[in-house]
Protein backbone atom coordinates (compact mmCIF):
# COMPACT_ATOMS: atom_id res chain seq x y z
CA UNK A 1 0.00 0.00 0.00
CA UNK A 2 1.33 3.42 -0.86
CA UNK A 3 0.02 6.76 0.99
CA UNK A 4 -0.24 9.70 -0.86
CA UNK A 5 0.17 13.24 0.89
CA UNK A 6 1.32 16.78 0.69
CA UNK A 7 5.07 17.02 2.09
CA UNK A 8 5.97 20.03 3.85
CA UNK A 9 8.47 22.13 2.75
CA UNK A 10 11.92 22.98 4.62
CA UNK A 11 10.88 25.96 6.96
CA UNK A 12 11.73 29.44 6.57
CA UNK A 13 13.03 31.75 9.55
CA UNK A 14 11.82 34.65 10.66
CA UNK A 15 14.15 36.19 13.40
CA UNK A 16 13.38 38.80 16.00
CA UNK A 17 16.53 41.29 16.08
CA UNK A 18 17.47 42.53 20.32
CA UNK A 19 18.20 39.41 22.53
CA UNK A 20 17.66 36.87 19.16
CA UNK A 21 20.63 38.12 16.97
CA UNK A 22 22.17 41.21 19.00
CA UNK A 23 23.09 41.16 22.47
CA UNK A 24 21.29 44.20 23.35
CA UNK A 25 17.99 43.64 25.58
CA UNK A 26 20.18 45.04 28.64
CA UNK A 27 20.88 47.94 27.29
CA UNK A 28 17.43 48.82 26.02
CA UNK A 29 16.42 48.01 30.03
CA UNK A 30 18.23 50.42 31.01
CA UNK A 31 17.78 52.99 28.64
CA UNK A 32 13.81 52.71 28.99
CA UNK A 33 14.54 53.03 33.27
CA UNK A 34 16.82 56.03 32.20
CA UNK A 35 13.83 57.26 29.99
CA UNK A 36 10.90 56.47 32.71
CA UNK A 37 13.00 57.97 35.42
CA UNK A 38 13.84 61.52 33.55
CA UNK A 39 9.84 62.08 33.76
CA UNK A 40 9.36 61.11 36.82
CA UNK A 41 8.10 57.28 36.79
CA UNK A 42 9.80 54.32 39.00
CA UNK A 43 9.34 51.48 37.69
CA UNK A 44 11.19 47.82 38.85
CA UNK A 45 13.83 47.02 36.26
CA UNK A 46 12.53 43.58 35.86
CA UNK A 47 9.00 45.12 35.30
CA UNK A 48 10.54 47.03 32.25
CA UNK A 49 12.57 43.79 31.34
CA UNK A 50 9.46 41.95 31.01
CA UNK A 51 8.03 44.42 28.39
CA UNK A 52 10.96 44.33 26.08
CA UNK A 53 9.86 43.28 22.92
CA UNK A 54 6.70 44.41 22.78
CA UNK A 55 6.08 47.20 20.81
CA UNK A 56 7.06 50.62 21.91
CA UNK A 57 3.35 51.98 22.17
CA UNK A 58 1.79 48.85 24.20
CA UNK A 59 5.17 48.89 26.25
CA UNK A 60 4.37 52.14 27.52
CA UNK A 61 0.79 51.47 27.58
CA UNK A 62 1.24 48.56 29.90
CA UNK A 63 3.82 50.14 32.27
CA UNK A 64 1.38 53.20 32.66
CA UNK A 65 -1.48 50.97 33.83
CA UNK A 66 0.71 49.31 36.28
CA UNK A 67 1.95 52.81 37.72
CA UNK A 68 -1.70 54.09 37.35
CA UNK A 69 -0.68 57.32 35.52
CA UNK A 70 -1.36 58.88 32.35
CA UNK A 71 0.44 60.37 29.74
CA UNK A 72 0.00 62.87 26.48
CA UNK A 73 0.67 61.86 23.22
CA UNK A 74 2.90 64.40 23.46
CA UNK A 75 4.96 63.03 26.52
CA UNK A 76 4.83 59.43 25.28
CA UNK A 77 6.71 60.44 21.79
CA UNK A 78 9.10 62.27 24.05
CA UNK A 79 9.57 58.77 26.30
CA UNK A 80 10.44 57.01 22.85
CA UNK A 81 12.63 59.93 21.85
CA UNK A 82 14.53 59.63 25.22
CA UNK A 83 14.43 55.85 25.09
CA UNK A 84 16.44 56.22 21.28
CA UNK A 85 19.25 58.33 22.72
CA UNK A 86 20.09 56.56 25.96
CA UNK A 87 20.39 53.48 23.72
CA UNK A 88 22.31 55.24 21.27
CA UNK A 89 24.56 55.80 24.19
CA UNK A 90 25.27 52.30 24.78
CA UNK A 91 25.50 51.05 21.27
CA UNK A 92 28.85 50.50 21.64
CA UNK A 93 28.32 47.84 24.19
CA UNK A 94 26.68 45.64 22.21
CA UNK A 95 27.86 43.21 20.57
CA UNK A 96 26.46 39.74 17.93
CA UNK A 97 25.07 36.99 19.87
CA UNK A 98 27.25 33.68 20.30
CA UNK A 99 26.91 31.78 16.41
CA UNK A 100 24.17 34.62 14.98
CA UNK A 101 26.58 35.30 12.16
CA UNK A 102 27.31 31.39 11.72
CA UNK A 103 23.51 30.68 11.90
CA UNK A 104 22.52 33.32 9.41
CA UNK A 105 25.48 32.30 7.18
CA UNK A 106 24.65 28.40 7.35
CA UNK A 107 20.88 28.83 5.80
CA UNK A 108 21.75 31.68 3.66
CA UNK A 109 24.31 29.05 2.19
CA UNK A 110 21.70 26.06 2.52
CA UNK A 111 18.94 28.22 0.23
CA UNK A 112 16.58 28.63 3.31
CA UNK A 113 14.96 31.92 2.96
CA UNK A 114 14.96 33.96 6.03
CA UNK A 115 14.41 37.28 7.57
CA UNK A 116 14.53 39.71 10.53
CA UNK A 117 11.28 41.38 11.57
CA UNK A 118 12.00 44.06 14.82
CA UNK A 119 9.79 45.37 16.73
CA UNK A 120 12.70 48.54 16.82
CA UNK A 121 12.64 51.23 14.40
CA UNK A 122 14.87 51.44 11.37
CA UNK A 123 16.73 54.19 12.69
CA UNK A 124 18.00 51.81 15.74
CA UNK A 125 17.65 48.26 14.35
CA UNK A 126 19.26 49.00 10.70
CA UNK A 127 23.11 49.42 12.40
CA UNK A 128 23.10 46.20 13.75
CA UNK A 129 22.81 45.05 10.47
CA UNK A 130 26.68 45.77 9.94
CA UNK A 131 26.88 44.47 13.50
CA UNK A 132 26.33 41.26 11.54
CA UNK A 133 27.63 41.51 8.78
CA UNK A 134 25.13 41.43 6.82
CA UNK A 135 24.56 43.67 3.42
CA UNK A 136 22.22 46.82 3.38
CA UNK A 137 19.48 44.47 1.11
CA UNK A 138 19.01 42.23 3.84
CA UNK A 139 15.42 41.08 4.22
CA UNK A 140 14.11 43.24 7.35
CA UNK A 141 10.79 44.73 8.55
CA UNK A 142 10.75 47.63 11.42
CA UNK A 143 8.28 48.84 13.26
CA UNK A 144 8.03 51.86 11.24
CA UNK A 145 6.39 49.85 8.09
CA UNK A 146 3.80 47.44 9.73
CA UNK A 147 0.40 48.74 12.02
CA UNK A 148 0.84 46.99 14.80
CA UNK A 149 4.17 45.25 16.44
CA UNK A 150 4.14 42.32 18.67
CA UNK A 151 2.63 40.87 20.34
CA UNK A 152 0.11 41.33 17.39
CA UNK A 153 1.27 39.36 14.28
CA UNK A 154 1.94 42.13 11.61
CA UNK A 155 6.02 42.05 11.54
CA UNK A 156 5.90 38.43 10.94
CA UNK A 157 3.50 38.29 8.71
CA UNK A 158 4.80 41.15 6.65
CA UNK A 159 8.36 39.34 6.63
CA UNK A 160 6.98 36.39 5.57
CA UNK A 161 5.26 38.28 2.39
CA UNK A 162 8.43 39.73 1.88
CA UNK A 163 9.90 36.36 1.52
CA UNK A 164 6.98 35.28 -0.67
CA UNK A 165 6.06 32.35 1.80
CA UNK A 166 3.30 31.25 3.92
CA UNK A 167 3.79 31.65 7.56
CA UNK A 168 2.66 28.22 8.33
CA UNK A 169 5.90 26.98 6.79
CA UNK A 170 7.95 29.29 8.64
CA UNK A 171 9.39 29.39 12.30
CA UNK A 172 9.12 32.50 14.39
CA UNK A 173 12.81 32.70 16.14
CA UNK A 174 12.67 34.93 19.12
CA UNK A 175 13.94 36.14 22.85
CA UNK A 176 10.50 37.15 24.30
CA UNK A 177 7.08 35.45 25.10
CA UNK A 178 5.63 38.39 22.82
CA UNK A 179 7.46 36.51 19.54
CA UNK A 180 6.23 33.70 20.32
CA UNK A 181 2.84 34.65 21.16
CA UNK A 182 2.70 37.01 17.85
CA UNK A 183 3.75 33.75 16.16
CA UNK A 184 0.86 31.74 17.14
CA UNK A 185 -1.47 34.45 16.14
CA UNK A 186 0.44 34.30 12.54
CA UNK A 187 0.22 30.94 12.16
CA UNK A 188 3.81 29.97 12.72
CA UNK A 189 5.54 28.07 14.61
CA UNK A 190 7.77 29.60 17.53
CA UNK A 191 11.39 28.64 18.68
CA UNK A 192 12.42 30.63 22.06
CA UNK A 193 16.11 31.76 22.60
CA UNK A 194 17.03 31.90 26.23
CA UNK A 195 19.55 34.75 24.90
CA UNK A 196 17.31 37.65 25.97
CA UNK A 197 17.37 36.76 29.42
CA UNK A 198 13.77 35.11 29.70
CA UNK A 199 13.37 31.59 31.29
CA UNK A 200 13.42 28.38 29.75
CA UNK A 201 9.70 27.83 30.99
CA UNK A 202 8.34 31.10 30.35
CA UNK A 203 9.09 30.54 26.80
CA UNK A 204 7.93 27.32 26.97
CA UNK A 205 4.21 28.24 28.06
CA UNK A 206 4.39 30.90 25.96
CA UNK A 207 4.09 27.80 23.22
CA UNK A 208 7.37 27.63 21.78
CA UNK A 209 8.14 24.48 19.92
CA UNK A 210 11.53 24.33 21.02
CA UNK A 211 13.63 26.37 23.28
CA UNK A 212 17.62 26.89 22.72
CA UNK A 213 20.43 28.61 24.56
CA UNK A 214 21.37 31.02 22.08
CA UNK A 215 21.56 31.29 17.94
CA UNK A 216 25.14 28.98 18.35
CA UNK A 217 22.82 26.28 20.34
CA UNK A 218 20.58 26.43 17.60
CA UNK A 219 22.87 26.14 14.77
CA UNK A 220 24.05 22.64 16.13
CA UNK A 221 20.21 21.58 16.26
CA UNK A 222 19.46 23.28 13.36
CA UNK A 223 18.20 19.04 12.29
CA UNK A 224 15.50 19.29 15.24
CA UNK A 225 13.68 22.34 13.08
CA UNK A 226 13.63 20.16 9.97
CA UNK A 227 16.89 21.59 7.82
CA UNK A 228 18.59 18.98 6.78
CA UNK A 229 22.73 18.62 5.99
CA UNK A 230 21.91 15.87 3.69
CA UNK A 231 19.73 17.67 1.18
CA UNK A 232 19.55 21.84 0.00
CA UNK A 233 23.18 22.06 -0.50
CA UNK A 234 23.61 22.52 3.19
CA UNK A 235 27.10 20.28 2.20
CA UNK A 236 27.95 23.69 0.26
CA UNK A 237 26.93 25.74 3.04
CA UNK A 238 29.80 23.71 5.74
CA UNK A 239 31.98 24.06 3.20
CA UNK A 240 31.33 28.43 3.45
CA UNK A 241 31.09 28.19 6.91
CA UNK A 242 34.95 26.34 6.63
CA UNK A 243 36.56 29.18 4.89
CA UNK A 244 36.28 31.54 7.41
CA UNK A 245 33.70 33.54 5.59
CA UNK A 246 30.50 33.40 8.41
CA UNK A 247 32.56 32.46 11.31
CA UNK A 248 33.19 35.08 14.30
CA UNK A 249 35.87 37.60 13.86
CA UNK B 1 -9.67 13.07 72.12
CA UNK B 2 -7.36 15.58 72.47
CA UNK B 3 -4.06 15.34 70.76
CA UNK B 4 -1.04 16.63 72.23
CA UNK B 5 1.92 18.35 69.29
CA UNK B 6 4.44 20.91 69.52
CA UNK B 7 3.61 23.69 67.56
CA UNK B 8 5.63 25.24 64.80
CA UNK B 9 6.72 28.94 66.27
CA UNK B 10 6.01 32.05 64.22
CA UNK B 11 8.93 32.37 61.44
CA UNK B 12 11.82 34.42 60.96
CA UNK B 13 13.21 35.66 57.65
CA UNK B 14 16.77 35.99 56.17
CA UNK B 15 16.34 38.36 53.46
CA UNK B 16 18.94 38.36 50.46
CA UNK B 17 19.82 42.01 49.35
CA UNK B 18 20.40 42.77 45.72
CA UNK B 19 16.99 41.84 43.92
CA UNK B 20 15.34 41.51 46.90
CA UNK B 21 15.21 44.42 48.85
CA UNK B 22 16.82 46.91 46.41
CA UNK B 23 16.47 47.32 43.07
CA UNK B 24 20.23 46.54 41.88
CA UNK B 25 20.48 43.38 39.85
CA UNK B 26 20.95 45.22 36.41
CA UNK B 27 23.20 47.65 37.43
CA UNK B 28 24.97 44.32 39.01
CA UNK B 29 25.07 42.68 35.44
CA UNK B 30 25.85 45.59 33.34
CA UNK B 31 28.95 46.14 36.06
CA UNK B 32 30.41 42.65 35.65
CA UNK B 33 29.95 42.93 31.74
CA UNK B 34 32.36 46.11 31.79
CA UNK B 35 34.90 44.40 34.35
CA UNK B 36 35.00 41.53 32.06
CA UNK B 37 34.96 42.91 28.84
CA UNK B 38 37.95 45.06 30.32
CA UNK B 39 40.24 41.77 30.38
CA UNK B 40 38.57 40.42 26.90
CA UNK B 41 36.13 38.27 28.45
CA UNK B 42 32.75 38.60 26.41
CA UNK B 43 29.87 37.46 27.86
CA UNK B 44 26.73 37.20 26.91
CA UNK B 45 24.67 39.31 28.93
CA UNK B 46 21.74 36.52 29.97
CA UNK B 47 24.91 34.67 30.97
CA UNK B 48 25.88 37.03 33.53
CA UNK B 49 22.37 37.73 34.80
CA UNK B 50 21.70 33.89 35.57
CA UNK B 51 24.95 33.87 37.99
CA UNK B 52 24.33 36.74 39.66
CA UNK B 53 23.82 35.96 43.30
CA UNK B 54 26.55 33.48 43.14
CA UNK B 55 29.55 34.04 45.42
CA UNK B 56 32.09 36.48 43.51
CA UNK B 57 34.52 33.47 43.69
CA UNK B 58 32.11 30.90 41.79
CA UNK B 59 30.64 33.42 39.50
CA UNK B 60 33.59 33.80 37.93
CA UNK B 61 34.58 29.97 37.62
CA UNK B 62 31.47 29.36 36.16
CA UNK B 63 32.13 31.63 33.44
CA UNK B 64 35.69 30.87 33.24
CA UNK B 65 34.20 27.28 32.59
CA UNK B 66 31.85 28.59 29.94
CA UNK B 67 34.51 30.61 28.33
CA UNK B 68 37.06 28.30 28.48
CA UNK B 69 39.14 30.46 29.63
CA UNK B 70 41.91 30.55 33.34
CA UNK B 71 42.61 33.79 35.34
CA UNK B 72 45.09 33.99 37.78
CA UNK B 73 44.25 34.79 41.66
CA UNK B 74 45.24 38.18 41.06
CA UNK B 75 43.27 38.42 37.49
CA UNK B 76 40.18 37.93 39.85
CA UNK B 77 40.95 39.90 42.59
CA UNK B 78 41.42 43.09 39.66
CA UNK B 79 38.44 41.90 37.89
CA UNK B 80 36.17 42.05 41.53
CA UNK B 81 37.54 45.20 42.22
CA UNK B 82 36.59 46.73 38.74
CA UNK B 83 33.39 45.39 39.07
CA UNK B 84 32.80 47.25 42.54
CA UNK B 85 34.24 50.29 41.19
CA UNK B 86 31.48 50.42 37.84
CA UNK B 87 28.32 49.08 39.99
CA UNK B 88 29.59 52.55 42.39
CA UNK B 89 29.48 54.43 39.23
CA UNK B 90 25.70 53.42 38.95
CA UNK B 91 24.99 53.37 42.49
CA UNK B 92 22.90 56.28 42.19
CA UNK B 93 20.52 54.67 40.13
CA UNK B 94 19.88 52.28 42.38
CA UNK B 95 16.53 52.42 44.85
CA UNK B 96 14.88 50.31 47.03
CA UNK B 97 11.91 47.57 45.40
CA UNK B 98 8.45 48.71 46.25
CA UNK B 99 7.32 47.83 49.42
CA UNK B 100 10.88 46.37 50.88
CA UNK B 101 10.92 49.80 53.51
CA UNK B 102 6.93 48.66 54.77
CA UNK B 103 7.82 44.63 54.92
CA UNK B 104 10.74 45.56 57.06
CA UNK B 105 8.80 48.16 59.06
CA UNK B 106 6.00 45.51 59.41
CA UNK B 107 7.81 42.64 60.66
CA UNK B 108 9.70 44.78 63.32
CA UNK B 109 6.31 46.26 64.10
CA UNK B 110 5.14 42.11 65.14
CA UNK B 111 8.08 41.42 66.38
CA UNK B 112 9.12 39.05 63.72
CA UNK B 113 12.87 38.38 63.74
CA UNK B 114 14.82 39.05 60.35
CA UNK B 115 18.00 39.55 59.58
CA UNK B 116 19.61 40.42 55.98
CA UNK B 117 22.37 38.32 54.41
CA UNK B 118 23.63 38.90 51.10
CA UNK B 119 26.91 37.61 49.04
CA UNK B 120 28.06 40.98 48.50
CA UNK B 121 31.06 42.36 50.11
CA UNK B 122 30.32 45.49 52.83
CA UNK B 123 31.65 47.85 50.86
CA UNK B 124 29.08 47.57 48.73
CA UNK B 125 26.31 46.14 50.34
CA UNK B 126 26.54 48.21 53.56
CA UNK B 127 25.52 51.86 52.10
CA UNK B 128 21.88 50.13 51.41
CA UNK B 129 20.90 50.09 54.78
CA UNK B 130 20.97 54.36 54.34
CA UNK B 131 18.60 53.40 51.65
CA UNK B 132 16.18 50.90 53.11
CA UNK B 133 15.98 53.37 56.05
CA UNK B 134 17.60 51.18 58.61
CA UNK B 135 19.93 52.06 61.47
CA UNK B 136 23.75 50.72 61.31
CA UNK B 137 22.91 47.60 63.92
CA UNK B 138 20.55 45.86 61.41
CA UNK B 139 21.29 42.42 61.65
CA UNK B 140 23.45 41.78 58.37
CA UNK B 141 25.99 39.16 56.98
CA UNK B 142 28.09 39.99 54.34
CA UNK B 143 30.84 37.61 51.87
CA UNK B 144 33.06 38.92 54.07
CA UNK B 145 31.88 37.22 57.64
CA UNK B 146 31.54 33.64 55.97
CA UNK B 147 33.31 30.75 54.57
CA UNK B 148 31.34 30.18 51.53
CA UNK B 149 28.70 32.07 49.65
CA UNK B 150 25.57 30.89 48.03
CA UNK B 151 24.32 28.74 47.12
CA UNK B 152 26.36 27.33 49.96
CA UNK B 153 24.26 27.78 53.27
CA UNK B 154 26.93 29.79 54.92
CA UNK B 155 25.55 32.99 55.09
CA UNK B 156 21.77 32.21 56.03
CA UNK B 157 23.41 29.68 58.68
CA UNK B 158 25.15 32.89 59.99
CA UNK B 159 22.30 35.04 59.73
CA UNK B 160 20.16 32.61 61.49
CA UNK B 161 22.86 32.05 64.28
CA UNK B 162 22.97 35.97 64.67
CA UNK B 163 18.96 36.00 65.35
CA UNK B 164 19.60 33.29 67.50
CA UNK B 165 17.46 31.08 65.75
CA UNK B 166 16.91 27.54 64.20
CA UNK B 167 17.19 27.97 59.94
CA UNK B 168 14.49 25.19 59.97
CA UNK B 169 11.97 27.61 61.72
CA UNK B 170 12.94 31.24 58.75
CA UNK B 171 11.86 31.71 55.57
CA UNK B 172 14.46 33.05 53.24
CA UNK B 173 13.85 35.52 50.78
CA UNK B 174 15.73 35.84 47.72
CA UNK B 175 15.11 36.85 43.95
CA UNK B 176 17.36 34.23 42.76
CA UNK B 177 17.97 30.08 42.35
CA UNK B 178 20.67 30.58 44.17
CA UNK B 179 19.02 31.87 47.30
CA UNK B 180 16.44 29.10 46.61
CA UNK B 181 19.31 26.09 46.43
CA UNK B 182 21.11 28.31 49.60
CA UNK B 183 17.86 27.78 51.68
CA UNK B 184 16.96 24.09 50.98
CA UNK B 185 20.95 23.35 52.09
CA UNK B 186 20.70 25.16 55.67
CA UNK B 187 17.02 23.66 56.52
CA UNK B 188 14.81 26.30 55.72
CA UNK B 189 11.81 27.20 53.62
CA UNK B 190 12.44 29.51 50.70
CA UNK B 191 10.23 32.86 49.01
CA UNK B 192 11.35 33.26 45.60
CA UNK B 193 10.91 36.94 44.63
CA UNK B 194 10.61 38.00 41.15
CA UNK B 195 12.17 41.28 41.37
CA UNK B 196 15.42 40.50 40.31
CA UNK B 197 14.35 39.46 36.91
CA UNK B 198 14.11 36.03 36.91
CA UNK B 199 10.83 34.18 35.97
CA UNK B 200 8.42 32.50 38.40
CA UNK B 201 8.82 28.52 36.90
CA UNK B 202 12.42 29.02 37.16
CA UNK B 203 12.26 29.72 41.21
CA UNK B 204 9.39 27.31 41.97
CA UNK B 205 11.55 24.83 40.56
CA UNK B 206 14.71 25.80 41.97
CA UNK B 207 12.33 24.55 45.14
CA UNK B 208 10.77 27.83 46.34
CA UNK B 209 7.69 27.17 48.58
CA UNK B 210 5.68 30.44 47.42
CA UNK B 211 6.91 32.90 44.73
CA UNK B 212 5.63 36.80 44.92
CA UNK B 213 6.29 39.70 42.57
CA UNK B 214 8.52 41.68 45.10
CA UNK B 215 8.14 42.31 48.71
CA UNK B 216 5.02 44.62 48.31
CA UNK B 217 2.98 41.79 46.98
CA UNK B 218 4.64 39.08 49.68
CA UNK B 219 3.88 41.56 52.84
CA UNK B 220 0.11 41.86 51.22
CA UNK B 221 -0.08 37.92 51.12
CA UNK B 222 2.14 37.52 54.71
CA UNK B 223 -0.69 35.56 56.10
CA UNK B 224 0.84 32.58 53.07
CA UNK B 225 3.79 32.24 55.36
CA UNK B 226 2.18 32.26 58.83
CA UNK B 227 2.46 35.90 60.44
CA UNK B 228 -0.98 36.22 61.70
CA UNK B 229 -2.33 39.66 62.07
CA UNK B 230 -4.50 38.21 64.87
CA UNK B 231 -1.65 37.54 66.91
CA UNK B 232 1.79 38.79 67.87
CA UNK B 233 1.12 42.87 67.97
CA UNK B 234 0.61 42.91 64.69
CA UNK B 235 -2.20 45.55 65.16
CA UNK B 236 0.56 46.99 66.73
CA UNK B 237 2.44 47.38 63.63
CA UNK B 238 -0.88 48.21 61.05
CA UNK B 239 -0.64 51.39 63.28
CA UNK B 240 2.71 52.43 62.60
CA UNK B 241 2.27 51.55 58.84
CA UNK B 242 -0.66 53.92 59.32
CA UNK B 243 1.10 56.85 60.53
CA UNK B 244 3.27 56.63 57.38
CA UNK B 245 6.15 55.84 59.42
CA UNK B 246 6.80 53.01 56.99
CA UNK B 247 5.53 53.98 54.02
CA UNK B 248 7.40 55.05 50.93
CA UNK B 249 8.47 58.58 50.66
Amino acid sequence: MTVTYVESPTPSFLFDLDGTLIDSVYQHVIAWRAALSDIGIDLSVWRIHRRIGMSGGLFVSALLRETGRSLSKADIDQLQQAHATQYRAQMDSVTPLPGSRELLGFLTGAGVPWAIATSGYAATARPALGLLGLPEETPMVTRDLVRHAKPDPDLFLAAAALLEIEPRHAFVVGDSVWDLLAARRAGALGVGLMSGGYGREELERAGAYRVYADPAEMLARIDELGVRADELGVRRSLEVLGDGAFTRE
